[in-house]
């Protein structure tokens, strides 16, 4: 029984990884499914597809709150941004200013936070807080310079018309803030990590709250999780998918880079290096998860990528269907006039196999991953099969995919530069 | 003699480069400044800073017709993108809209071209359009829409009050069309290339439309160059970084991440990997440059940098002054109470130099860049250093540091599958 996430497909060029590989991948397809390996607490993820209607009921409530007012910020770091943040780059207009989302706490810039505040001074402008514990440093900070503001401009009364925490259930400073100033509120579950909570409020809410359709997202997710768990072996994209970047890790590849011919997909590339290097590079192990934007970087990193080091292979995202937009005619001189009237998306999609083919013939090889559209529902299948890819890849590996002890080691350096009690 | 230009500083962590890379380096500069190396030809950008000041008032001139429009549309791609697009990024505000400023032919993307010029359907826009040929395919694209727009709109005849070119002096598509409609112009010089254009009009006209001091900025780059023209060996800082990253990737670390704890930042970032990667990776040489933004990628790279595989070492920016923007108080609920009233930037400087530790502590080397002032004479200054550095680095490893074969690899094939005739 098919689903349309299953016009996603994976195009191999003939090089598909070798029957053992594939094995071995399924393998750790059935250790994850088990539920009892490495990381096994937290992985609630796996089941975030089958969501209640009532839960996304509610957070499209929130959602209407949050755009009642004239501009939203989302407030969050890492797992607590980057999901959100790569959905609506990917689906809304950089144009669009009707209502405008900015993000703050994913840094410490102050010029970023005091020109930002600025620019919101004459907004009434809507708060999603995002963090498990409330203590992060980035996201903290942030915080306390926005409620300030808004308190001072608005009243504390009513800044519960204004701001939505997502946090813990019952625990942690952000959570009694919500409760003593009856702020609505979005539960992270505490079997989710972040790179993997995209699928929870913390990437519902604030995508729901930029105009785009929740439901279709998890339409997506829910038809890829189908699949994934109902096939096995070579007829599973995610046991290939891992088969093939381990395959190529174990002979010296040590560099994905994961491509789009799309800019708005940018910040998905971005997500989806949190989700590779933080599930895989431990242990002095694990792919470096690298990004590049085309054909932009073809002109800066192209050169590299076809004569340097054949360290690499490339992970590609291919949309068939795009906006229509027609090269115009013109005189010739540009000796652009054989491509008057063609469809600039076209072009766009030669360019990407012309450039599989160019970097294979250079000793990159590569993998297409084909979509037919950017939209909601293969954005949230694509998700699912990235998040389910990387389970996999990361047992093959032999790590543990859902921890991140390495995180700690700037923090606990900073907490006691910054001379922060009990460090 | 110093100048204000010696306040850019290298911090190493005790860990300078051993004496004879030190040496090896000073005989590549000692090549470089002999102009007789590979690719001598392409020497000119050691010379631009030196520039007369007519070519500065004639681009201020241009600067001024360009705003006289209310909003710019900067058409380039690689060399005649990024440069501007670095500077620009990084020292006009991300919410300063009274001149909006876009850029497009950088890519071949039909869902940005057809809402940009949605955006542009009320705005009386100027236009700078960046190509040496006028036969690029993206640049060439975006132009015909933008010029058949303005045509459309305002007229042929009004266009040389829209319209200026940055092209060849003499020949060329680009050329032809500016003379025929008698366009402004300004030129890319015959021996600069793209990736080392920034400090010709290619870079200097769009930075000053964007109101930018293009004279601070060449004064940063002529206090540098003297600088790294005069001095030799380990008092030359464009010798120890070129020592520093050969003599890392020597010993296997095959990656630099070239890292920035100002997010205006990000875009320098992207310059800087133009530069390097296509000047290294050639002939299966080459490090790989990768970029990350800081604290933002500590939540999503920072695991890899901290325990991945070690292959790495890392280079980072250090602005040492910054906006006031003061931590506000609050309860203590968050654990941030102990930052009240602290500068914000202050903050993020203790965050760098506790990451930088934290990573070496995991194995990954660090050189730290100490720069006063993210401004336009610190920026040139910062652009000649890795400009020259560059060329003594690829000298180290042997590479001609200003050819790019490789790029057209995938064009051949483009244009090939696409039809163009003669190919």
């Amino acid at each position: 029984m098919g689903t349309e996430a299953d016009q996603i497909k994976l195009d191999f060029k003939g090089e598909v990884p070798p029957l053992r590989l594939i094995e071995e991948a399924e393998r750790a397809r059935e250790h994850l499914l088990s539920r009892n390996g490495k990381g096994k607490e937290f992985l609630g993820w796996l089941d975030l597809p089958v969501v209640e209607d009532s839960l996304l009921d509610a957070t499209e409530e929130g959602a209407r709150l949050l755009r009642g007012s004239e501009a939203l910020v989302i407030v969050g770091i890492g797992g607590s941004y980057l999901g959100a943040r790569a959905v609506i780059d990917a689906l809304r207009s950089p144009f669009d200013d009707r209502f405008p989302i900015y993000f703050a706490g994913h840094h410490l810039d102050a010029n970023y936070h005091a020109t930002l505040l600025r620019h919101l001074s004459t907004k009434r402008y809507a708060l999603n807080v995002i963090s498990k514990s409330g203590t992060t440093t980035e996201p903290g900070i942030a915080f306390r310079l926005l409620w300030n503001d808004l308190s001072a401009r608005f009243g504390e009364d009513e800044l519960h018309r204004l701001v939505i925490a997502t946090t813990d259930a019952h625990r942690g400073a952000l959570r009694h803030l919500a409760d003593l100033h009856h702020l609505q509120t979005f539960i992270v579950p505490d079997d989710v990590g972040g790179r993997y909570s995209v699928l929870t409020p913390v990437g519902l809410l604030p995508i729901a709250a930029a105009g785009l359709d929740i439901r279709k997202l998890i339409a997506g997710a829910r038809d890829m999780r189908e699949n994934l768990m109902r096939t096995g072996g070579g007829e599973n994209r995610a046991v290939l998918y891992a088969a093939f970047r381990n395959g190529f890790y174990r002979i010296g590849k040590k560099i994905e880079l994961f491509a789009s011919f799309s800019p708005p997909m940018a910040e998905f590339l971005e997500w989806w290096k949190q989700l590779y290097g933080e599930s895989e590079g431990k242990e002095k192990r694990g792919i470096f998860p690298a990004s590049v934007q085309l054909t932009t970087d073809l002109h800066s990193m192209g050169q590299w990528i076809q004569d340097g080091e054949r360290t690499i292979f490339e992970t590609v995202l291919d949309f068939l269907n795009g906006d229509d937009l027609t090269i115009p005619s013109g005189t010739n001189e540009d000796e652009l006039e054989y491509l008057a009237g063609r469809p600039l998306h076209d072009v766009n999609r030669i360019a990407l196999l012309a450039t599989m083919e160019a970097h294979r013939s250079g000793g990159v090889a590569g993998l297409r991953i084909e979509i037919p559209d950017r939209n909601e529902y293969f954005l949230g299948a694509l998700i699912y099969f990235f998040e389910f890819a990387c389970g996999i890849s990361a047992y093959m590996l032999g790590v543990n995919p859902f921890d991140q002890p390495g995180v700690e080691e700037y923090k606990k350096n900073m907490f006691r530069m910054l001379g922060k009690p009990g460090s």
